[in-house]
């Protein structure tokens, strides 16, 4: 099977690299989560579930741009939905009819939702959570869980990160996934001091098997919260709409105070919300709290054709089907060449790790192999299934992985 | 003149308050700066120079919404361009050539940038400065100034703002416009901890008359900076590619290490930057900072256009003239009605205030009748011009602006 070149990628990159801090920032940066020569770094193209990189070659991509487009890109509804609303009124002084019915959509579809909330980033959404938290308690701690990721802002990362100071997590306390005594053990410790709890509804850490929550763990997370008083917050913003349309959280049987939503919500579109119960309304109400794209129709526009589509085609169901379809295959190919490919998470996001090789190397190299091949597989990062995914992507998709796992194989003798 | 109602606005905002905080946020909440029942809240188009609320009515758009839209609405050249790369690629899962090319552009445009990083929100700029600041000088503290707006992450706002914590806070020193003498305090009384100091170009601060800046002020602070290691950074999200496209540090005649950029760079298509100098990039690098939406594609397109056209047509001399004229002939209007209209900042974004009334309800009741008029003014923040706006569009809100007078006149005989 030919594999590809990236010239034109990789040279673009060398300019990129003296005028952009890290070339480009993100999941190529600062350490790159893949081995750089297999992959391309440019996009020409995008269209359903294949994109095309800047020197022609066509992947089958299975990032969905790390996470938003659930629909496939250029999706022809979303598309129209939001022309139509760009020929009237997008950015404007103030904000289009359609916020109201994005706004009673999500509060008809989410089950916990009173009321919802626009933004921009995932991280206005989830930082919004903290101060409505903050607001609602008059207290200062918020417990987030390690490897749970909740965007950029100095309170999610860790204090001996380059720019972040010691104050930026002074008041975090960091719990662990699954474990219900940990946060107990809080909340004994920090009496009427806790504001909220934020995390994501199962475990996907990078570089980590993914975790769905232990029988039970959500009901008493809950449970502990209402007696407590401290509000519980759902970070939704890469499962949302991919596990089940009411939230995350009616998939695994709780129910949460706020819900932060982004990247499925839009297919593309650049859009977040806070959706919450109507206990969380005044002090939602009352945090100042806004931005310069916030209230733009397009975005807006987008996103409620994207939860209509997905409502229409249950694309949740659809995922698990296609996820599972895809890496139960993987998994066949992969024994057939004597090696185990493991898959965690929820199918709709599946998490795979080569396993016998703690320093996960050795499925760096075969997702390298895949995407040089056409199927852009990341390797330390859940993927995104497409509800655009065809079986014949599917297909072609084993072709790539048996033929990368010969070449693996025959790099390593031994380990297989 | 006709005055306009607004019953479908008003009923579609009874029923966005009860699913969305605030029925709109922003600025028009949680005290609205403006007179509610004069003000229309919904838009149904937007074009050039003009828009149309839901209840059919049209206004001339004094305020850009809020910055961004520098060249009118759907300007045809900004929509091409974004339109011919929405048809390839906009989010995907890695980013375009366009990014590339903005980047040179800026770098290109911009005096003192030798790098840019693009982001969603003017505040993921400002936020991303003080985190580069820090990781650069291994320093805590950040100076910013009284009344500065710099967005609404818990670093910008005061500690008993609702969901802000002392924490948030304990490293800014907040100093006051024009007051070298108190920077200079602060660096004594502060030795080797000062990481940054943030500042607009000018004072533009909401409920009070703008101020441009002393002479001689901005490079002491310069040599401040310089001396002490202190990174200096300028936020120009409102003021930016307004003043002038090489940064308006250089209409002042000084130079930043780091200008964050936001509003007009992409005419309403989301985007904000952060350029900085070389002696940045490095700190730059090393911080993580990335968000789902910040390598799409459109809004770089979108922005690329926006700045060739800016540049070419030389939009910042194009608006201090339109603004000029529009303020000079309205203080006109207002002296021969008996009235003082006083005008601060920079005619692009012109801040006014009819005086000799302290509680400043008088100018908003003035800017409330031009409004349900059809020019559509706010009355405690600063105004923007558009490059769109037509000497008929000015001399029509003349018409406006006097028959308003009249109606001021009456309701305060004791007033003029």
């Amino acid at each position: 099977m030919k594999t590809y070149s990236y010239n034109k990628s990789h040279e673009l990159f060398k300019k990129a690299a003296k005028i952009i801090p890290c070339g480009i920032y993100g999941h190529f940066s600062p350490a790159p989560l893949i081995p750089v020569s297999d992959y391309p770094f440019y996009i020409s193209k995008a269209k359903d579930a294949h994109f095309w990189d800047v020197d022609g070659n066509e992947f089958i991509d299975y990032m969905c741009a790390y996470g938003p487009v659930i629909l496939g890109y250029n999706n022809p509804v979303v598309e129209s939905a939001a022309e139509m609303q760009r020929q009237q009124a997008n950015c404007a002084t103030a904000p289009g009819e359609i916020m109201v019915e994005l706004a009673d959509e999500l509060v008809k579809t989410v089950t916990i939702a009173d009321w919802a909330f626009f933004a921009k980033n995932g991280n206005d959404a989830t930082t919004f959570s903290l101060m409505i938290a903050r607001a609602k308690t008059g207290r200062k701690k918020i417990i987030r869980l390690k490897g749970g990721y909740h965007g950029v802002a100095p309170w999610t990362q860790s204090p001996d990160h380059p720019g972040i100071i010691f104050e930026d997590a002074e008041n975090m306390l960091i719990g662990e996934w699954n474990n219900y005594e940990v946060l107990e053990d809080f909340v004994t410790k920090n009496p009427g001091e806790i504001a909220g709890i934020i995390a994501t509804p199962y475990h996907h850490p990078t570089f980590e098997d993914n975790v769905l929550p232990a029988e039970g763990y959500w009901k008493k997370v809950e449970q502990l919260c209402k007696q407590e008083g401290i509000v519980l917050i759902i970070d939704d913003v890469r499962t949302g709409f991919r596990l089940d349309v009411r939230g995350s959280n009616e998939y695994f049987g709780f129910k949460p105070d706020l819900i932060a939503f982004c990247k499925a919500i839009g297919n593309g579109y650049p859009i977040s919300a806070l959706v919450g119960t109507k206990e969380m309304k005044e002090a939602a109400s009352k945090v100042f709290y806004t931005g310069s794209y916030w209230l733009s129709a397009v975005p807006m526009a987008a996103s409620l054709a994207t939860i209509l589509e997905i409502k229409e085609n249950n694309v949740p169901e659809m995922l698990a089907e296609k996820g599972k379809k895809l890496t139960g295959g993987l998994q066949k190919i992969a024994k057939r060449h004597g090696f185990n490919l493991k898959v965690t998470g929820h199918p709709a996001m599946p998490y795979l790790r080569l396993t016998d090789d703690p320093s996960l190397m050795l499925h760096q190299e075969w997702c390298g192999e895949c995407t040089k091949r056409g199927a852009y597989f990341t390797s330390h990062h859940n993927w995104f299934i497409s509800a655009a995914l065809t079986d014949t992507d599917i297909q072609k998709t084993f072709e790539i992985a048996d033929d990368a796992f010969k070449t693996i194989k025959k790099n390593h003798p031994h380990k297989s």
